[in-house]
């Protein structure tokens, strides 16, 4: 890993200069101090290997909902600090957009701020600090997002498989052999990740898994018009939903169509959004724990930081029973 | 999750005989002891629920030789007392054996040691304990087996697709386009996710991924008799092993069948022994961390002692490139 010495070799300055230049210290030009962030880049220098104490770092935000109690990034990133700041760790919550990431490459963003690691919340497959992420030298944890080949790239998440495996496990406990899924397009790395699973545990418990059980669309107006028809018509008497809002919206949707749930059929949700409990009939669902995917994404990050090159780490699901299942409608039954 | 008082309860005595019994005070009876852990066991109590410092944990061994520098397990348990010990924890490393397990339950085991849980290397899917891991109340990291569904088991291992999608991409720039693989049978969890891994890697790389260019044997000799001729004859320039020892032994058979490596056939192992410099020529090969893997299974066992139930915890696999991999034969080129 290079050192300040390297770049200090490098620019032909001193390591005085260097180290002033990373600090921020006003007595180095703004030149200098963007030659040496720069070379520090190219030669993959790191805040990490600075070691010491007083660590810093960030957890970005985007495409998600962090500021009130409710809101799907505040529990995570609650169970990070809970462990990091008694550790030591200064956090900083900084909220992402694509004009930060075009102004300054990921590496070069840490360096500036004086940042040794980062989690990322929310992020999309088409966000410009992806392509950085594939090469970067600075220790990066995705929530919901993987990238193969770098060791300082750490996925953290729920065990999908595990997930979608004790969904299908309870319904067909209740009877049901025509299970469908109902999900946003499949643009992210998470919804392809739980489309997968879906059809795994179908293969699993032996059930029909062709294509036309599942649907996706990017609008969930469009997902329930283009594909719920289908599946009932196919006789699926449950359907999983990639995430609790869907599934909300096709518990609504089924109340106007006078489809009863659960006695007609039966809704799984993925998440567990405080919502769930409230809905009506209260949605049965996949948790997501994120007090407890905060901590996993410390854990992570602290290994990192620790040399400890993480590729995965998952959190188990959890299937939080309510009243949206139910068993098979009886003239469906052995169907 | 049980306390001691639920044992009393239940039993009919006093807290501090339940306290004394599970502590293995001596003026407490065989009999009476025995009662206080069956119960603990049918309750759920486990030691994690006591809190307090001097944390005891145990790790297992079976099938896996470690009391030398240069075995497998050596290492794993190195790094994992390298941050065990440290935190506190006093690490006893136990002889694993079939009669161990049948003799006691996993939890009773656990409760009589006095341990709040424990790692385990080398176990097999036959071992008893595997059933008593679906359902029991004491922490348990396995390293390279997989649990669905209890949320105090943890898998830790190595990024297998990773690992096998790094080296069919070097194997790949190389200019090889048909490539083998050769396994132990697929009697245990990780031989069945490296199976798995390279096929995904051959479609991934859209690479003929066809069943006849893998075979697997329970004995290293078959394998070589009964799958080698088959790979050679449907044109495979490169072969990538299950594991070392198997990839080092086809080393020797092609020195016997003048095949040359890499000049011919290309080969790759997976695990990076200690012996992979020393072969001819030197193996390349899927390296696992030893020592990183050992500090995985303390950050998994300690985010479990404290509550945050991680399912997965696999580490960034790395390819050790050595001289027994090279460009496709000339007269292969374009197949």
């Amino acid at each position: 890993m290079a050192t300040m010495g390297d770049i200090a070799k490098c620019l032909g300055v001193s390591k005085g200069t260097v180290s002033k230049a990373l600090s921020g210290a006003t007595d180095v030009s703004e030149t200098m101090r963007k030659s040496v962030l720069e070379t520090a880049v190219e030669l993959g220098y790191s805040r990490v290997s600075r070691g010491g104490s007083g660590r810093r770092v960030a957890i970005f935000v985007e495409n998600m909902a962090y500021e009130n109690p409710d809101d799907f990034g505040r529990d995570i990133i609650t169970g990070f600090r809970k462990l990091a700041e008694p550790a030591d760790y200064q956090v900083d919550v900084v909220a992402l957009n694509e004009e930060i990431q075009r102004e300054l490459p990921y590496d070069e963003y840490m360096l500036r701020g004086g940042y040794q690691g980062a989690v990322f919340l929310g992020m999309t497959l088409l966000d410009p600090w992806m392509r950085d992420f594939r090469t970067c030298s600075t220790p990066a944890v995705l929530y919901d997002n993987h990238i193969k080949s770098n060791p300082l790239i750490t996925h953290v998440g729920i065990d999908n498989d595990e997930g979608m495996d004790m969904a299908v496990a309870r319904l067909v406990d209740l009877g049901h052999q025509r299970i469908g899924y109902l999900s946003s397009a499949l643009g992210s790395y998470v919804y392809q990740a739980r489309y997968k699973s879906f059809f795994n545990a179908l293969r699993q418990h032996r059930l029909d898994a062709h294509q036309y059980v599942a649907g996706y669309s990017y609008r969930i107006s469009e997902c329930l018009e283009r594909h719920l028809p289908r599946l009932l018509d196919k006789g699926c008497t449950a359907i999983i939903c990639s995430h609790d809002l869907l599934a909300h919206t096709l518990l609504i949707h089924c109340g106007e169509l006078g489809i009863r749930v659960p006695e007609d059929l039966s809704v799984v949700g993925i998440d567990d959004i405080p919502l769930c409990r409230y809905t009506t009939p209260p949605l049965t669902t996949i948790r997501q724990n994120r007090t407890e995917l905060g901590k996993c994404a410390f854990h992570a990050l602290s290994s990192q930081l620790g040399q400890v090159p993480i590729s995965t780490l998952l959190l188990h699901a959890e299937l939080i029973e309510r009243a949206s299942i139910g068993p098979v409608p009886p003239a469906k039954q052995g169907r």
